[in-house]
């Protein structure tokens, strides 16, 4: 049968807004890979009437219910207990469960307590799975033919309990196969590439949606089918499709970012690059190193603040900066060429702008960047201007993601 | 009276994981600025049936209902039109709303598009406010004596709406006064600070809450009474016996970060600052920059990842690097005095680390990460040690945060 989930996060912290829940989309995401799909959220504080009705709510419309949060050891974390109480059980201890907390508090320095213990007990007639990232089990409730996980808010326990025990569970449960492909775009904007694809947007099939990220927009196409064959199949016709109208401006899929594309094309071309920054502080150096194994092509990056840090690390001329400006095209090359010959790197490139909020002027203003590369023998630069009322930290991660598309297009053409 | 409030976030691409919702907790801290708690959040995909759901359960229990999403100028949207159907509503069109949609596109360089109209109509007897920030206006209804607000779902276009209209207008609706004050701490685990605080963590008059951060920890005071000044009260002895207890550890207050309070030390002190990073890859130096006016004491921080940078770049000793590695106290102290020459800045510092997760040994497992800080007369280094299991990401946040704490320490102390 095809089987819907629901999410329900319990915690004070998720409703009065001092923590954003990313737990719920973690989980929906992953469930949606095994043809289930979560057709609600519900967040709901430690108290006890309101976690009772949302789960009420939960078993009258979903097959499974996922709860996340309130397994703590402190006296404000009653889940278990409330859920217990709600589904008119008992709560049992676990010997299991309290030896596999006390290991684990003991392997990570921590002294045990006897409020610890409190963790051990679960619903009568329910099971569990131990915790390999934490010491709050996960606990499975079957409940009129309904399905119950409840589990620790922590988001990397949330993440062992599904990929180890959760989504290996639930496989082939449901009879419906989904299949989700995203294309990766850049270059283009939504409205463009909605003109381009309009006649395969809307099909009983399938279905398409667009979600812009900064500098870049993915498509992603869904198909729900009786099998797995049936659903690959629409999802790759209705891909390559996309991908032949549009593949001026595609750079990958699914989970692929510029920064793991980079990483191997870099890797596979044995070729090292070198960052100057200026606006982004560090941003793009952050980035490239945010993969494992960025190394071997990464050896140094400047962030370059001032004009005298240009001027002394990177030889851009005092009359360039005097003359353009720290924010010029000009500027954009010579630190690009500056820290090329600094690094002795394959690329050199480099980033100027104003990242606001303030900074701007009339001739210059927030949003404007340049961007400079160079492999020594050509060297370009790019005008990249973003909408102004963005705020900074837009502005530079756009930024930094544009720099990085550009080196891209940069190193593939200076292969070919 | 006091008021209750529910939010509602609409869209697939929410349910469905691709997108995490940030609008419902700014939404619900802001209100709770204002005296108004919020006790649910729900998410529902772009489906008629379940969007009256959840607006029915929202007006049976909330005085207060903000809905974000489903407002764009697609099919897809059809927020307004399912919420005006369920009320039992038409929808009229609106020509001011139609030339603000107009007059913001044309600014946008954006052209005109007859679908643009749609976001024009809202159900009858609807108020609104016009967006400053996008075309889909905020509408505003009233129900029974309940008041529900529908907003587009860009976090941008929230933020304006939630400012410029919606909490103004709802100033002083509710008789209830709340006040929230955070502490944030540093340099203390939260179950050290939960025993020292352990007798006024409960009581009638207010509530704490603990959230742990990177490498911090804040205690959330939060007070209810029936007017501000009361409120107020409690919220500021509560404050004052908790600082008082562990005045050592507190760095700051409420929406304060390290890089902010650095920010006022370094402009105060007119000093500069310069870093070096290996394993935090420009972390460091991004979080630094990521307020604006860092120009100030920022002129030049280096990425040095590789050995010969670090030897080429800091004069870091070969014999330093092969006798005790790159991840090392030597070779932190030694960076830190390599980049505080090379900078000319009042203070150097260094992080150096394995953020993993390969690249580990016995010796040196994933999450041994050393901090150097000098300011040219004394040199300190600190090694600190993370959970191993931790991501990548983690590891590099936590110990970019723990560094910018440390040379905070460092500043204050060679002052006085």
């Amino acid at each position: 049968m095809s089987i819907n989930a629901e999410i329900i996060a319990i915690g004070n912290e998720i409703i009065s807004g001092d923590v954003v829940d990313t737990n719920s989309s973690l989980i929906a995401k992953s469930l949606l890979g095994l043809g289930i799909e979560t057709l609600w959220h519900t967040s709901v504080g430690d108290l006890s009437q309101d976690i009772k009705n949302a789960l009420k709510t939960a078993l009258g419309r979903s097959e499974l219910v996922l709860i996340t949060g309130g397994l703590g050891p402190t006296d404000d974390d009653l889940s278990v207990e409330i859920i217990a109480e709600a589904l008119g059980r008992n709560l049992v201890f676990v010997d299991e469960i309290w030896q596999n907390i006390q290991s684990t508090l003991i392997k990570g320095g921590r002294k045990v307590d006897s409020y610890n213990k409190k963790q051990a007990y679960i619903p009568e007639g329910a099971k569990y799975f131990l915790n390999g990232a934490g010491t709050a089990p996960c606990v499975v409730i079957e409940e009129s033919g309904k399905k119950i996980f409840m589990m620790p808010g922590v988001p990397s326990e949330v993440k062992y309990f599904l990929e180890s025990h959760i989504l290996p569970q639930l496989k082939n449960t449901s009879d419906t196969a989904i299949k989700v492909k995203k294309i990766k775009l850049a270059g283009i904007p939504e409205a463009s590439v909605n003109e381009i694809i309009k006649d395969i947007v809307t099909k009983d099939t399938h279905s398409i949606a667009f979600l812009p990220k900064s500098s870049e927009l993915e498509v992603k196409i869904t198909a729900k089918a009786k099998d797995e064959s049936s659903a690959s199949k629409i999802v790759d016709e209705v891909k390559s499709e996309i991908v032949f109208r549009l593949k001026d401006f595609v750079f990958g899929y699914d989970d692929e970012s510029i920064e793991n594309i980079l990483h191997d094309i870099l890797t596979k071309n044995n070729q090292k690059i070198s960052v100057a920054e200026s606006c982004t502080g560090g941003l793009v150096s952050k980035l490239l190193t945010d993969t494992s194994g960025s190394s071997q092509y990464i050896s140094l990056n400047l962030v370059t603040y001032s004009n005298e840090a240009k001027i002394k690390m990177l030889d851009v001329k005092k009359s360039t900066l005097e003359r353009f400006g720290a924010v010029s095209e000009q500027t954009a090359q010579e630190m690009a060429l500056g820290i090329k010959k600094l690094s002795g790197s394959d690329f050199g490139f480099s980033i100027t702008g104003v990242a606001g909020p303030t900074g701007g002027t009339l001739e210059k203003p927030v949003g404007l960047v340049y961007v400079g590369i160079t492999d020594g023998k050509s060297t370009q630069t790019h005008k990249l201007v973003f909408p102004e009322q963005l705020p900074r930290e837009e502005i530079r991660l756009r930024s930094a993601k544009k720099a990085l598309h550009l080196l891209k297009d940069f190193i593939n053409k200076s292969i070919f």
